[in-house]
């Protein structure tokens, strides 16, 4: 993270190995308009962009005039020579421009894929992207809404932390004075996505607009980057949809077609790689977004409950940073609980086995702390499904141990629920909010 | 669990609330023949069962000369009369017998749902279910198979734990001696069953016979227990299939009609009650069972990969207990690893996010930590596809500081690989025996 965040400009960044080599003996750089001959006969002239995906030295990446861009295998290229020389870094223009459509959308980044990979067609190299750059790369964006981009921080999602979702909660609210706005679209990395939506669920009780997280899986100079797609769906979604309430909006499957718009307290990344990798859990999608249509799969006012919200939880953008999740497993340590104690933890997650089981030595440990205030509550790391602490033994002894059953809240929603739960609240008061449905984390037991 | 294999026989046991006041009002007590009268004119006779379903008091169960168990709601009860006192316990013969087919399985009972609750024909109050009850109780295994039950341990699954699945595997390896065997059938509790079979895969390289774990979703005072199809198949798998390696058999999807057959290293518990909870993870299916129809889906051998395992890897049953799995999450505190360190733990598998990232703080703790010579393996909490550190700045700074990527191996998996192969290889061996595909555990990258 810090040494990308720190990254200076490089005139061959991201190249190594043989295309390395090839390129510095062509005398080009980033930004370099070349011209590649090929084995095959080909020629292909295009301006140098900077490559991000370490794990492959095998290609060059080109932006056609076109604005496509073109991985060019090394092992077949003759020559390369340099046409036109880099060009200074342009300024793009970074005010907001006002849609025919009348629709005005606050773009705000936080860095991640969708936002560190350049769309190079300045030749300029940016440690990361910001919003008024990837405005100025996909301007389609210009005819679904007015997008007034900015950057509240630029940092790898695993680096985010419940201060940084309370520093964005705040942006948003501040943004809540601004009559003419319409809703709003925060670009995150994938890879925290899922706890951040989540977060800002809670925290955004109340919010009039619709807040739209958007990723990326692919970088921008794969030919198969989905951020376009996404971008597109999500301000059309923060744009058009007249909800109020917290979504996801990425790829519904591996085609290019439709966005989903997830719950933000319901989703979660299922896979490593696939641009389809977020699912909602034991939930329908919200809406689907094709082209410029939205398909509304769920009433949004019902999945999020808010009617039924206390006044005393609407936006409250806190949250406590001593608080754990912790996933059981055959064997756990339960002594490692000790430190959480010592280092004055407010509250565990844990994420048991099954219908939310631990170690009859683990529950032993946990009702010293839950003596001492700590709360605990229990979760499954099944995923699907709802805990129930009545059934077996094991169960009703961590309800004696006073552990709290959280339903079917997923692990990591209700990890940053209680963050946000014991930021805000009184303690004696947690219990109550936790098992209180307010963003649709929680779903009837009626429910399919 | 202690309160469970520690209960003495109770003559209400199980039952609370209204339904012990009716029935001890009526003086009846588990084992009677009961026979209850309802307000719309119906009579239903059976022997009073124990109640293993906690949360609820508002049913009877009785079972019928039929041998089918019925809840009767006690709200709709006139009147409860004793029409036969409660039968001492009877022996049932535990002695094996060849069923006519000549197939001789070896059926193991470690405790859990499937073990744990009583077929009641006999009125005895078992504290656990033994595999000679279960036998009896299910006695059309017979047809299947001459069954061999044995108890290993009764034990809740979620206090299985490495020095458990050791005993297990000594067990079953101690049985290869038995040249009239055709496979083993283990009786899991489902919480932990998939880290069991993970475990029990690597454990037994090299086992000639298969091994069939099995469990239920729904106790069998529920008349939606799973336990007959489930047990049924997992006997005709074992008796059947002439395999080697490790299973897991449960239900396929909601109906009673298949059997799903998952490789033990590749399956997950992925849903809290449901009876088709268990998936197999980025794999096919190994087969199917319809009643007495094995469906072969993926060639076990090839899936396996056991002819490439090196015979120094084969029937290594030790497990280093001191190993642990974490997941990463948000705003993780990177001290906790102090507290590992501390217990000179040997090993640690992380669940990062996204394709297998951390912090940066916790990048920082862990380079100390492999310095120190710890093993620190890196999967995903994604559950579904590969780790890669190879792609952004964060997994580099993993790769620098020591951390083991370890492919598309699951996160409870891999817990378990390393457990086993700290405890039988040198430690300057491990990394490569833990990149090494030898039970099915890691997919090719070719492969979907």
């Amino acid at each position: 993270m810090s040494s990308s965040e720190t990254k200076k400009a490089d005139s061959l960044e991201g190249y190594r190995g043989i295309a390395l080599n090839l390129l510095r003996n062509a005398q080009a750089c980033i930004g370099c308009r070349i011209l590649v001959k090929t084995g095959d006969g080909f020629e292909i002239s295009g301006i140098l962009i900077p490559r991000y995906e370490h794990a492959d030295e095998k290609h060059l990446v080109l932006k056609l005039k076109s604005g496509y861009n073109v991985g060019v295998d090394t092992s077949n290229i003759i020559s390369i020579s340099v046409i036109e020389p880099s060009n200074p870094p342009v300024e793009t223009s970074v005010s907001p421009v006002f849609s025919q459509t009348g629709r005005k959308v606050l773009l705000l980044s936080t860095g991640g894929t969708i936002a560190s990979k350049v769309d190079y067609r300045t030749g300029a190299v940016h440690p990361a992207l910001s919003a008024d750059d990837l405005y100025s790369a996909v301007p389609e964006l210009g005819k679904i809404a007015a997008i007034h981009p900015e950057v509240v921080f630029s940092t790898y999602s695993e680096n985010l932390n419940p201060t940084h979702w309370q520093k964005l909660a705040e942006r948003i609210v501040a943004s809540s004075s601004d009559s003419s706005l319409d809703g709003i679209v925060v670009m995150l990395g994938t890879d925290t996505m899922a706890y951040v939506s989540a977060a800002l669920s809670f925290a955004l009780l109340g919010f009039r607009f619709p807040v739209v997280c958007v990723g990326a899986q692919r970088s921008s100079d794969r030919p198969s980057s989905d951020s376009a797609l996404n971008l597109n769906a999500a301000v059309r979604f923060a744009a058009y949809s007249k909800t109020s309430g917290v979504y996801i909006a990425m790829h519904e499957d591996t085609s290019d077609g439709t966005v989903a718009i997830h719950s933000g307290s319901r989703v979660r990344k299922n896979h490593t790689s696939r641009r389809d990798a977020f699912e909602s859990i034991d939930v329908p999608l919200v809406a689907e977004v094709k082209g410029s249509e939205i398909h509304f799969i769920t009433n949004p006012e019902v999945l999020n409950a808010r009617s039924q919200v206390d006044a005393s939880l609407l936006m409250k953008t806190k949250f406590e940073p001593r608080v754990s999740l912790l996933k059981f497993h055959p064997g756990f340590d339960a002594g490692v609980l000790d430190y959480f104690e010592e280092k004055n933890s407010m509250g565990i997650i844990i994420e048991g086995s099954g219908l939310g089981h631990v170690s009859s030595e683990t529950v032993a440990r946990i009702e010293e702390l839950t003596k001492g205030g700590l709360f605990v509550g229990m979760t499954s790391q099944c995923i699907w499904g709802r805990v129930d602490l009545n059934v077996y033994d094991t169960g009703r002894d961590l309800l004696n141990a006073g552990v709290l059953p959280l339903e079917d809240m997923i692990g990591e929603t209700a990890f940053t629920k209680l963050s946000w739960a014991l930021g805000n609240f009184q303690r004696e008061r947690v219990e109550q909010v936790m098992l209180t449905n307010v963003a649709g984390e929680i779903t009837s037991r009626t429910s399919p």
